[in-house]
């Protein structure tokens, strides 16, 4: 029951077509039909934040997968899976012809929307092997109308190849830093700019790493203000959350 | 909004008291004061299940329990504090002077209604240690109104000294179990009766106890199906999910 | 030995048949014979409970798992079987015809008692992911004589899918919540209704999520009262429970 | 050695006053010298982002606090020092008369800037116990020119006192969110608004709440997108954040 | 119900003084009353292995302490007290004057068996930081009749201490090891002997050691077969392991 | 170098057949050569403990396990490898003709000893699928001289199948009990006899039971005396340490 | 930009060759071109250490692996990639055709230096399952230019294994000691000499070995002072670390 | 039983002044009686590496730490408590006068070795809260013979206060780098030079920092080559391991 229906209503109270009663009735129910005036808002809030619902894969069955993929294509000329095998895609491309896959961060997608725009986030990693989480990162910012800057292979082992990226960074409306094992890029990055950074820790690492735990506990633990953490190779969420945040500074332009 | 107000609100409408745009805008803001409702419905919960809030007193000051509390009792005959220290005590029972103190529970209590009554919980533990647990399951489970059946030193190291009690558990309607150390009680209680067992892991012990954790994974871990699990130390918790199961068997008699 | 052999022997001693030493001797080893009359009890237990024992299939080989099915077939006309694998129920359907099986729940069956008829019991669960382990709770309570409601896709971070469903749970007997991640939803259930609610973790999840640890931990310290936890993707022991609570509920009726 | 005195100095060598090799050896150190631009671009970084360096407590001695806290207090107008105790703040206070104390949220701090202004910052905490936590936020937000609105007592087991809330949620620029125990608030309030949030758990909780684990991991494996987290209690890292996103957003103003 | 009134009852019903149906009532609470034969053994088993029931004072109050303490005395002449504090034994010597403490122990005991004379058993620690739980262990095997030999002062980082008592530890029947740290000395020993060595991990030790978890782990991971774990810290239960053990062997002698 | 060979020594020097200075050579290698010593009472201690030396296959190449097994075989008769894949029997097999391979307790051995025949071990387990690592146990037992009796099928969750069993365990010299999931069975047995029980918890199954941990923990903190603990699925060494313990109890006989 | 250009450039200013305002516009870029002369000190210290950049090949694919060991091999005559598969292999050794393999170390290298010369490092494990860890030390060592000892069976179960390598272990510059389980051979090595110890524990264990975490967790106990501590199975950073020390030693020479 | 006491032993058995059997007799201790040369051995490694033995003092009694520091003082004129009270330090005062107290540090020592004098070591530690770690690695290093240089307040959040020592890093031979929180120090240190760099986390910090797990963890997974890591807070263990280095380094001066 949305704002029409319920002036519908009212209406037709005010012309004595509906008596008081049945319209107490009708407006009784009205806490939960009214929450499809909150679904009405979410999807509002979709469409303003870049794509209504992300498919996790992961758990899924290929069948399920393909199933909510196309629901959703009907939809939304922008559609998002994460963590997808080839039989996920597999699947899904046969519903959904346009989809398009990348192995290296594990996504399917299907993208309608105009060419990525908001300048104003950087996503940067240490190393090579961070790679998919890095690009699971961008790959979602440019679905929701960003314009990532990527920069990579400036780990703190060699700290001279990350300090030229220093003006880059402290431009920056909002950081997204993909590391792992020691994971010290989020605090060096935090240092060297006053941009908010949105940690992102990675799996990558042996041993001791414990699948990303050291580097997610090394970005809690970060001496430097202004770094906020996502789960361990959370890429999309880091993603989603910088474009949360820069679409609030870059709407104002 | 309750449905009285909104009888009257649409009644004027119907008399042309209020215009059908102004009701609507009284009506917009309806999801979120119809969530009175949702209190009152919450308030009747409370009513049922015994008592209306707990004091949660362990990061408090004595100071703020002492303020919840009396704003509680001018609304209600109960009133329950856990894990609350003398300190907690002293300043509470200045404004809600007859506020009682159970020091080995670490509880401060107000009870209004009448005796317990209904039979039907067991609550069994398996040493000294873990009485104070145990007293705050069956303290809590007396203030919602039932009378449960206390049995203690019965450790599963001295098999015999559990075994008499069999019939007991038995004929139980829910048992809460409360068990440090390996808590093999709740296991070898499960295995006993069919009745459902609410498990309490107590953070008896020491050493590779870890605080109660020992316990906890074991519980679990339970062989013995029908044994579901509070968290370490909760006898509030324990007492209530009991009193919660109870209430609905005993209210059919 | 049980109540009648136990006349059998007294009266034929009270005949002079059996001299009293002989008795005596009979009956020293009493004690553990007369566990026979546990058995029976535990048997009785099952008949109530609705199955005499559940076969464990994880550590088992597949021969090991369809002789232990077929000797307790010989038996009972329900056997259940949880964590079967494909290869599992290949080898114990040859020995057990009937048999049937669930993919998804991974649990393998024989039912053979009339269709379920109990209300009352609610199960629930947040995303697609969780739907293995809410149907292995679900076909338990189905085993068990129970007709639980299904609902799913009702995950806390678009709460208004949950709002119409409210009613339901205020309604229900009990509701077993399953949920992975950070496992919201048994907090938000267990904040909206009275009804005891038996939570379950599940592993989806990745990361920081540490196979279902953190959906543990968030069950255990749920701030709503009335929250006992099970074992991360224990969906029979969760269904297992809330059939032990309702039917004690309806047998009432 | 900044711009200015580079300029002096090459002016020098072209007029003659200054040989080429004293300026080599003079320009030799200007790597590490020229490390102050990077100060004065920090001093700047800090006179923006509202407060030069923050003075962490816990392990220092009052002596050692007392020292730093005077230096800083020459400098700039604004001093905060976090996790600070009676001892720490009885010994500033004598080295800074005008230092002030909130034992609450255990800082101290000095504060000359004008009053707090900049809107769109929500500070939202479930219970009572959490309050430490949210008023660290607050006061750093406030430290640094915001003025947050202030939410609490707000738990998801009553999730009818968050809905009055939802509209002042949804017009947010950026929301913290504290909470302890299994911390769902975080992923209710991400579900129901776009705006980022900062979560941070708080130590509130006991048992397998592993003093904030349970919390931390809820938060980081938030179902709701668009949900970041700092570490256990870090009020001061919440805010801190909050505050950089919030002043480049109504920086466009 | 013990043996001798089992032949009563069936004496009398042979003598027709008692009735089959009678009889069959008296007997038909045997498993429950014959449980007191368990309880006979028991307490057979605790006369045999030295003391009928340890009290684990720390989660008690000194009154519940003595209390105990004061009744086990009544039937024992030997009463054992583990982590006992000052005030433990404070009020317990007032019930039991001849009660004993020993500080570094954290024990309190009553003696009144005859001088130890079982040889065999071999207590060994390596530092001054372990004597306390070294201590425990000893005092409990003489309270249980043996006469431990004790070695102290070996640690692996000085192996050459260690060496000159190869020939005990190879002439032992068995031995208790005692280590915190990285508790090699366990290894050590065990690669030196075939005799059984029951390894108690301490909680000596800082940082990383983790309050014993990393001595705990290195024993369970002992390189040398031969080698059981107790509980961090728990000398008592590796002197009554030992014991048990040493009296199954001397026993032959 | 031993005594012998020492006695020599010194008498060619005593007859001066042998100089000062060249005596002093060979003796500066004594404390290396009495080594040897060391390795031949080490020796000695294989061949009274039942097998030289244990290959522990798991992290070996066939190619090692092979060559290791063949370089034992020519010094012993009995060869033990544990942890065997079936490559590493197939290997080795090649270069020992006579090895035999049993899949279950994944073990390689060659057995030239005569049948066991020592009495007084009890192996014990809760369900079939703890089967492979009290197998593990059993056969070490056997290997090593003693005739284990094997009990199973007697989890605590039916207590009343444990019972008959009692007389078995109060008569045995030392119990190996094996147990996964809560892993009760540790604690339930140590209640019921004085004999010293090696518990050995296993990695059977899910969820929180974290491979083993659980019953780990369980197995350390059981409150039953006298049970002392082996690393998770470690049959061998709870088989190795109770065949220690019990040939030293039968060597008497 | 080195000293020698920069001498240049003030020479071509005092020479009036250029004007002071462009060397300013030269010099506002030092900051970050003299990073240039950071990475010129980089590339002198790999050349000095032994290699310029080791390729972590685990998380990476072969072809990324391939692309970057051809570039290096341009500009070194040295390349080393750890963790590599076989595939990662296959596909590198067709761009650097003189690649090679060691599948035990898992580790590719293409080596152009002289033989290694520099004695001093001993590297010892204890069992055969340690020995790609020692490996991938030793051929560390060997590439950066030094010839290490190789000492292995040596465990601490058989101590008399371990004392003849004594004197070899006193004399060396620097000791690496590989050890998984228990890992007591780094506190009995660091026990018998006053050379450093780098320790390095391994993954070889099952159950409470936690994947090395037990072996780590020893090593930083160690009560031998003199022993520090790499990442779990880091054969190639016990390696470096220990050639950075021996070649300071050496040096000196 | 050195060397010296051998020969003098051999020439009298030649000189026929011992009988065969005598010295048979002596011999036969040799093993151990040899141990003594071990001692001697250690004693001067002792020697060499600056003090006989350190007394740790945490778990020791003052009593006890007063004994062993007085014995000690008797045969060096170095002593060394880490970890001292200053109930410690009274008690040991009283014993040894001379004893010195550093309460930042928490260590009491005697010191009557010339000054230090040894450079090439650099102890750097990023904020104020790690100096009582810092100075436990510089004092054990000055009492070592060693000459410290002392670097701190360079926090990675402030990337240019490092950089300044960038050229001392350098020309470092072993740096031992303390840090607490995320530890970031040792990674961009260790890329700064190839000084090997002794790691000391310290367990400074708060929530996720875990007591220093985060700090350790960190150091364990740098991406710096040429960092091994010490226990936490184990100020003592770094300084000592870079005095080990150190000597070896400058002996060959």
């Amino acid at each position: 029951m949305n704002q029409q229906t319920l002036h519908q209503l009212l209406s037709r109270v005010a012309a004595g077509d509906v008596a008081v009663d049945d319209a107490l009735l009708a407006l009784r129910s009205l806490p939960f039909e009214s929450v499809d005036d909150f679904a009405t808002l979410d999807h509002h809030r979709s469409l303003r934040s870049g794509f209504p619902e992300v498919i996790y894969c992961e758990s899924k069955t290929p069948a399920q997968v393909a199933a909510i993929a196309a629901r959703l294509a009907e939809r939304s000329p922008r559609v998002l899976g994460t963590r997808a095998s080839a039989e996920h895609f597999a699947a899904a491309s046969q519903l959904v012809p346009d989809l398009r896959y990348n192995e290296l961060a594990r996504r399917l997608w299907l993208i309608g929307n105009p060419a990525p725009r908001h300048e104003g986030v950087v996503v940067i990693c240490a190393g090579t092997s961070d790679l998919p989480v890095l690009e699971e990162a961008a790959l979602t910012l440019e679905m929701m109308g960003h314009r990532p800057q990527r920069i990579f292979d400036v780990g703190v082992a060699g700290l001279h190849r990350l300090l030229p990226h220093v003006p880059t960074l402290q431009n920056a409306n909002v950081i997204v830093a993909v590391a792992g094992m020691e994971a010290a890029l989020a605090s060096v990055v935090g240092g060297l700019t006053d941009a908010p950074v949105i940690a992102v820790p990675t799996s990558v690492g042996y041993g001791a790493s414990f699948g990303g735990v050291a580097a997610l506990l090394a970005m809690l633990n970060s001496c430097a203000s202004g770094v906020a953490v996502m789960n361990i190779d959370n890429g999309f969420g880091g993603g989603h959350m910088a474009a949360l945040i820069n679409q609030r500074i870059v709407k104002k332009d």
